[in-house]
């Protein structure tokens, strides 16, 4: 059932960014110490019983130069560089195989998948550890809370800076073109989108799909559901931390980053998101300082567009790409 | 957590088949009647953004030669006619659009996809109707107990009419070896395989994964999960119906279809499983005729092996094939 | 808990009505076509154990001159025709026995009780097949969305159909005065009450309780309960259908049939109900053309007014009737 | 699903009894203490619009001299006294209104209802004060363990002297045949039932239904469901009362109850009923002493045979009468 | 997530009382009856392994004279009269044991911790019985609607009661300095706390926790969680009894009790309490005559403010003592 | 519900243990490379208005010489060294306040909490890091998988040599009798107690209470429930990491640091407990090697004996120190 906004009000919902004054220095700052480590990309060609498609598992060096897995998939026999659709992954899922991962390279692009460190357990598996390496501070179970005390130990600092240099690891490969690079991802892998369409110049289209990680105080307080939820949880026992909380949480909100964005994006929503509340994702994408587009599915919960909305973003790479 | 036999339990349960004396009779006749239809299988090559392979929209003459749906894909400029597997789809789902079917055409061969008829409104979407020509009786919400007060008038007579003549339609397409025809499916997919498994001559492999509609007498009392519940919510209404309706189901059970299956096949079962309970997969193993292996996980309920075991069939397939 | 309207804003709820220029032709047609059929009912003497009412059997043709099955009870040795009370079952019940309606006839009256054609396995068994003649598009599990793509196809075209023809056939038996018909009926049986109050003339009194099949799109969003949920379960999945869904209910929302009715109504409802929210219940009361009543019972749900509220009926009818 | 024995371990289960040595004296003193209050039934005519039985508001003293209410409700005009069904009332309901009794009457018997004493505001309502005159120990919400430290004080001693009381009210009526009392109800209803069938000479009939208060250790370990549950939740704070809690529940037990009674017997159960287990009702029923017959409802839960079993019992009720 | 209203809307909800005129008539004469009765109050050492503190069992006369226990826990080797903490114990609980009640007297306090009659079996266990001298009308399972029909033989006219005599029982001890007696609670230890606040004079500060009993109607009719729900349950039922019920009420509603304190109070919620929802805790508080402050906890239910909040509870008083 | 073995069966129920060949050098190597780290207890006075006793605030150098806290509280003004209970926390508390470990040191001894690393976030609040060296591999949300691919990494590994070196800390205080420690907690308090009892030699008592983290594999696949769940939710997607796990968990199983006990123990478990199901505690308590005693606490779930039993555990105390 509805339970947020109705559409005309979503439409216009502009609610008031919380920006750190030193928002851009702060991931600056953490870019730059990432690229203090080489990338150092290797792809490695591996058999899964394809014969349209080559597979590739793939590590390169994200946050503090720590490895981080991937897959890159292309179709076999290309002629020249493809552009190709960078894909990050939904809470709690991992890369599992390059067989989840043959949409893109079925309609001809290549397709990047990076693997979200610490996850894939929940449901798909993942191979990449994590590694904080100033320590976790005591955290409700989950990801959301990880080091949450400050901006600098957060755990989506080093999703976020992997998720960066993972642009720069598809790029690095000669059968892709640097200059076509798209990135999509559902959920958290939409949250991961939007920032990188912040932090990244250059990109050819952005395609966040019901993503999270945005307008985080409303969030935790409209809906009961994980992983959202877990925010709640944590200041349910540290009652004195809230204010600390969302000032760590300030630096990773999505409405920042889509305000600094300039790619041509198409997002999407479920009207009846619990998960996702469709508020929070209009926030981020009224903010959006890009073209837009938006695709509400009335009756559909943390779902979103399914299949249908694969098909809407094939016809937009279409448009984006010609 | 483990709530049915153990597995070594498992690997030994052949339970007695409920066996009536004119299933032989039953099935030819059906199957001769909608014969009597031509098959009409009709390709219409349909534009959905695909470079590698191509896709076609299909409609056969199902049963009582009513109009079934499906999806054809085969590897774009294949040199020669292509083992097919013919897919079915579990209970709810529809066939949904060509790109929700790539494992196979990836893997170098055709898939043939059976849109189930009256389904495809619970997830994925499908685009058959189901039209009972002779009525349906009361029943539960759902499809179990649809017509299941005679063989005659029960749904999945009507399914695994279509299910056959699906295989036949696959034969007739120029693009495909009819010598080399896999069937498979999860669930209700599994269900229906194991079904065309006894009905169907020279098959060159079955996989059923995690299936359903076997052993219907424990299945509906060991436990509470749709959609074998929903036998027992029917007769939890229908008090004076229980002998009834179990020899309806003794027309359509796998464990009969297994009895008479020739095919090499491969098995897959959660062991934790409560929606197809392991016990009643075993049963249908047990029976089964023809050279076979089954993969048994743990920890897994009705998700059964996953990828993982997509991985398992692309292997067993190289294996027959070969 | 309130989860609706407030009492004030209920009796003032006037929502626009949705209403298909074609509305009026298309019943008018539905039911001429019915109509062609004969109505052939006939009144089987049956043996219940009961000593002071008299047990019938019935079976009269409804749509498409399908055999619909009902109870005809009467008090034992009636001395002159008697009033009627037609009542409708609510969603999943059927008839079951003459002993489950001994209300209206211990007061005096007779009772004739309409089988629902196809339901009758989820609660109260029901013995009346449906036969969709047309066929029956994909459907979420239930009968909310069996073939709502077409208004000539949808389930509840035959089911409001049957219930014309129901009070035809209670009077066209001897026992009963045909100019005193009461329809009445709760939940689904309270939303084909109303049907039949816009499409029958002549009817004594109209007794809705808590119904059902009323102002069909806030119902889809403002509750997640089954049987309107069906409706939202459905487009979840056919995403591009939602139009075509609505524009088919709007030949069956009760608020069109309220509209044109003339017979003094006594409605119910409770302001709890999450099943048929009370704004839907006041939508169509607050457009009845007739005398109308209704009790808001204030901490019921579903229940509505039980007991409490047969009483107010049986006062009802005494003052309509006299 | 079943969870409990399977049938044939059913028909021959017979645990052990556990019985204090002073059961009889224990009740024989209970009933004659209450027998030294005079009985006063007092019959009220009232109006509830019925046109074939007379119905009538009744009081009587129960317990310790305090008054219970209950319904008498005779077919009108009959010309000699009548066999006489009293019925008692499952766990949280009450009398109602004499409208919800109507299927005895109709049938051509008399039937009188007793009121719970305390209960009737959790589902039908009831009109009768509990008055525990020795206090009430603390307890767990509900009825189950209230004054259960002690027989002396335990809930049902009260309720079972109550409805001892009872038949002696119906027989005291003029348009009551004493010899032919019907003893009957569902769930605690059952569980009255059979205790009045240890503890009342010359019934005609005992005919309890899915009936509670049986083998209450077993109960209190094999199911979750409340109300048996309610003696684990009690146990579960006071964790040092266990023996006392068993000890006195052992003067209240339906096995106990069973194997002192004499009249022909017809139980009913349903071999899903999680609420009162199919093991506890056998235990009751393989004790009964009298003849005695039992339907056993295969896919039931704690609605046991519905109409169906009413039927059966009307079918009972003419052998046993004739 | 938040469900009631925002905290600037919490500060200025003032909703109107529902105060009946003979309010303080009937309580005057209330607590004049039991006083009629000698307190007695018994003090009787007893020996739970404490080396720090003294530990008494207590039994002293309350409503109607009848005996209530509690416990009396003082710093060992106390030099002079102490300051007393008078504690009421949330719904369902009971006194325990004096081990878990060590907070106040390791503080340097004695702690008074009173039994509710008929509670302490849901989960901390009581001892101390109810004696409903009046009888007990029927009454939904729980003690929130025992006796609800008549302010005179409600429940908690006896608790109220209790728990006044209970302060009187503490002031008699020789160890405790009569004035300086702080009252606190939480739940419905906090709704008896506010009770007392306007029963009683010359307390030294009042302590509600997430106080129960306040603004029943609000309460009853937005959440649907027990306790406050049980008053729903009874009028789902008696739905011809809400008047009765809520008049009743009028007579033991927190925020009449507080209109009448003087004492300074520390009160505390959790915004997102769906027990005792933040609406009816400040329309308490907002009534509340004494010198108060409030701690409003923004993401916690029912557990409100936990440990924090006990050592806001301890600074509280260290400020009003000294 | 029972749902595990019988009372009489959990008494002789000693399964096989799974202790890998190095298991003790595993361990003593551990503990090693932590003493290379000084210990450095660091005790700070901390004002908690508390007049009885002293707290103070706790850091000491656990695994990897890192920051572990917790809180040191002694009766005031004793006069020569205590023993000291040594307790353990539950599964995602923490330390919280002192305030809330008032019992031990009421009773006279000193107490010692231990902040579990990581953890105190889901209900009392911590206030320590986790920091894994050697990085984690991806996880299911929780710490049961946390690092579980090998015994190196795996989280518990830490926490064992942290409860270690706990006891050393209170050892080192020159309040404390090092002669006299007691260890306990409940859970995973317990389950840590119990690797404790096989570590740390001269302990006066050990004190495991519903304890966790003991038979691991009969844990994860007879109870759905958190935190052994998440081992089945873990392998349900890593579902080729069977073997690796056990071998893992092997090396932390309580049951193979029981047999190497030698201490006099006093368990309790709940023969309901679905958390920490008795069979798994039994086995443990089995294969314990000192001498023993355990409570079983019948209709108790996972809250075991509460106060109940903490009177046992003062008892028992006295017994051991005398």
């Amino acid at each position: 059932m509805l339970f947020d906004l109705s559409l005309p009000e979503l439409q216009r919902y502009l609610p008031e960014r919380d920006e750190p004054q030193d928002f851009d220095a702060f991931w600056s700052e953490t870019l730059a110490a990432a690229r203090k480590y080489p990338l150092d990309a290797v792809f490695t060609q591996v058999d899964y019983s394809m014969a349209l498609v080559d597979t590739y598992d793939v590590t390169f060096n994200g946050y503090d130069g720590q490895p981080v897995k991937g897959w890159l998939i292309l179709p076999r026999n290309a002629q020249k560089p493809l552009p190709c659709v960078v894909e990050y992954i939904g809470y709690g899922g991992g890369r599992g195989f390059p067989t989840d991962w043959l949409l893109y390279p079925s309609a001809g692009y290549a397709t990047f998948v990076m693997d979200t460190r610490g996850q894939g357990s929940a449901w798909r598996q993942g191979d990449t550890p994590d590694l904080p390496s100033e320590g976790s501070s005591p955290h409700f179970p989950g990801f959301m809370t990880l080091g949450v005390l400050d901006p600098a130990t957060y755990y989506y600092r080093r999703v976020f800076t992997d998720a960066v240099r993972a642009v720069e690891a598809a790029r690095s490969h000669a059968g892709i073109d640097e200059k076509r690079i798209i990135v999509t991802g559902a959920s958290q892998g939409g949250g991961i989108t939007l920032a990188v369409s912040g932090l990244v110049a250059g990109l050819t289209a952005v395609m966040p799909d019901v993503p999270f990680l945005c307008h985080f105080f409303r969030a935790a307080t409209i809906t009961d559901e994980d992983p959202y939820h877990e925010i709640a949880s944590f200041l349910k026992v540290h009652r004195d931390k809230t204010e600390t909380v969302f000032r760590t949480l300030s630096y990773f909100d999505g409405m920042n980053f889509a305000a600094r964005a300039t790619a041509p994006a198409l997002f999407s929503t479920g009207l009846m998101d619990v998960t996702c509340p469709p508020s929070t994702v209009f926030a981020a994408y009224n903010h959006y300082a890009g073209d837009k587009e938006i695709r509400a599915y009335h009756f559909n919960l943390h779902d979103g567009g399914g299949t249908h909305h694969d098909l809407e973003k094939l016809r937009f790479l279409s448009k984006v790409l010609n």
